[in-house]
């Protein structure tokens, strides 16, 4: 069941080393913002299995919602026009946006929704449950079919995307000799993280897993991670058990969801110029570095082969508090 | 000789068949975009045998040139700042860009700069000579050691980079039983095109190689591309015959650099809803659609399997006079 999977794209993301060295660590990246699908990005793979549901039960339309930075919005637009369906976006605007004018609270990901057939809302962020519930419910009463995927694609189905993707990390590994004793992601609303968990168990991956959030909390991560975990069991058919321990999600150096400051700026630099790879600056720029402070702080001692996985969102580089903050 | 080159990424990019249907003919596409190196594209494919030449030679500096929406100009500032080289870069401006302020000048690829560490100057487009040749002569005075790299990397040296990148798409052919008979590019100063019109010849390629200019004329980039064969030729130590029924530019459909129509436009939104590929606006949105026009007019009745060349150039899809035309 778990290869049951609608491709959205059909050659394995690029596992390199990195010139950059951090505490002497060897890191290596995988590059799931290569996937040749729009901007690529971790919610690929998500969608593959979240697809193979839409399709099966015929349904025309897809309903979901994010910031104007998400990566989820992007590619739920992308898949959509993708398979020919109808597709509602709900936007979550923040109060605090100085530029109310929407055509200036557009930029990265949203900017390019245009390209595609979408139905585009709007709502404020502290109303989007009540908005979203009325949005629900019309469509009932309109006797519509539709999926709704949450925010960030977060279900059981998107998870298994991220057992594959572990599965690509283990042969690659193997093929180039390379023992990856831990791997750090950015987690967001924790089904990329969840999917490597479970995957860590399924095929007995012997690095650990750590997660750092770029927007809740620690401990809400966990909790909803805990939930997919237990709900991917139910879909796979299986009883693995978890503790709180398999769970590890950092918050240390955790900034509010959005925010971009000099350290988040100096190591997308820094990167760019040792490996030439870019991170955008809401999810991968601000876990990358929040992941060096620790390394350099000593806090992974026991790690020596340290793999970051890419979870894309290159579009949010062009958003212009990052470029303002260029020298 | 030809492989003598540095490695700025060490995979083969996608070949991928699309699902857009033209004129009924079958659709590839090789996705140099996805070139791990920067934001990608075929100027770091360029830069692999352009490096060579600066590293062996120990030379400290790189002296380039381009407009704002030019990508050898960002991989230029990714690839200096990668081994540590000093790097000037002269940006060459538009008299009749209403916004003069630099600030509003920079998009898409000239807003990344700042990444780097390089030393910008900036000129009118119509003063460009005299401006890089004053340049270079206080170089020269100042006894500074420099390497001087023409705008787009339009060298030989850059030409073998796209030798070898016939090689690869000869051999993926080869391994997906896909036998192409013409590759479409964009063709800017015709250095891409002048390293496949070469590989063809010397590969024994059967396809034949179609330029499609998204600036200069026809006959101006045929000249060029003449004159990169027989330095080839020379660089080889070879001597391969050209005549002018090998070199094909398009221009038919041209339209002046930079302009964005509701053509280019309608077909980036087309391939992105039936492929999920992006394509920028200023390059290969504007080959792509001319392409696609004269498919669609019969005109190249007698093939069969096209594969498309997508030379990259991301960045400038967030430039705004495209975002603006998207609905």
């Amino acid at each position: 069941m778990i290869n049951e999977k609608i491709n959205l794209f059909n050659f394995q993301t690029p596992l390199q080393q990195m010139n950059l060295r951090i505490n002497n660590k060897n890191l290596f990246m995988k590059r799931d913002d290569l996937i040749n699908f729009y901007f690529g990005g971790n919610k690929v793979r998500k969608y593959e299995y979240i697809l193979r549901e839409i399709l099966e039960k015929k349904i025309e339309k897809i309903i979901t919602f994010g910031s104007i930075h998400s990566n989820h919005v992007g590619i739920t637009a992308a898949v959509a026009a993708h398979f020919n369906l109808e597709c509602d976006i709900i936007i979550l605007l923040d109060r605090n946006d100085k530029n109310i004018a929407l055509e200036n609270q557009h930029e990265g990901n949203s900017s390019l929704l245009g390209l595609f057939n979408t139905n585009r809302y709007y709502c404020y962020r502290d109303e989007a449950y009540n908005y979203i519930s009325n949005h629900l419910e019309l469509q009932q009463k309109q006797k519509k079919d539709y999926y709704f995927v949450p925010g960030g694609g977060h279900t059981a189905l998107g998870a298994l995307g991220y057992i594959d993707a572990l599965k690509e990390i283990v042969e690659q590994c193997k093929n180039n000799n390379i023992e990856v004793d831990a791997i750090f992601l950015p987690t967001g609303t924790g089904t990329t993280q969840a999917g490597l968990i479970y995957g860590k168990k399924l095929l007995n991956f012997s690095g650990n897993i750590f997660g750092i959030t770029v927007a809740r909390s620690a401990s809400r991560c966990k909790h909803e991670i805990f939930n997919i975990l237990n709900e991917l069991n139910r879909i796979l058919d299986s009883t693995i058990q978890f503790t709180t321990e398999d769970i590890v999600v950092l918050e240390d150096y955790m900034k509010p969801y959005g925010q971009i400051d000099n350290e988040i700026i100096g190591t997308i630099k820094e990167l760019a110029a040792s490996d030439a790879v870019l991170l955008d600056p809401i999810y991968n720029g601000k876990a990358f570095a929040a992941m060096k402070k620790m390394l350099i702080q000593n806090q992974f001692e026991e790690y020596r082969n340290i793999l970051y996985l890419n979870t894309g969102g290159l579009p949010n580089i062009f958003i212009k508090k990052f470029l303002r903050g260029l020298i």
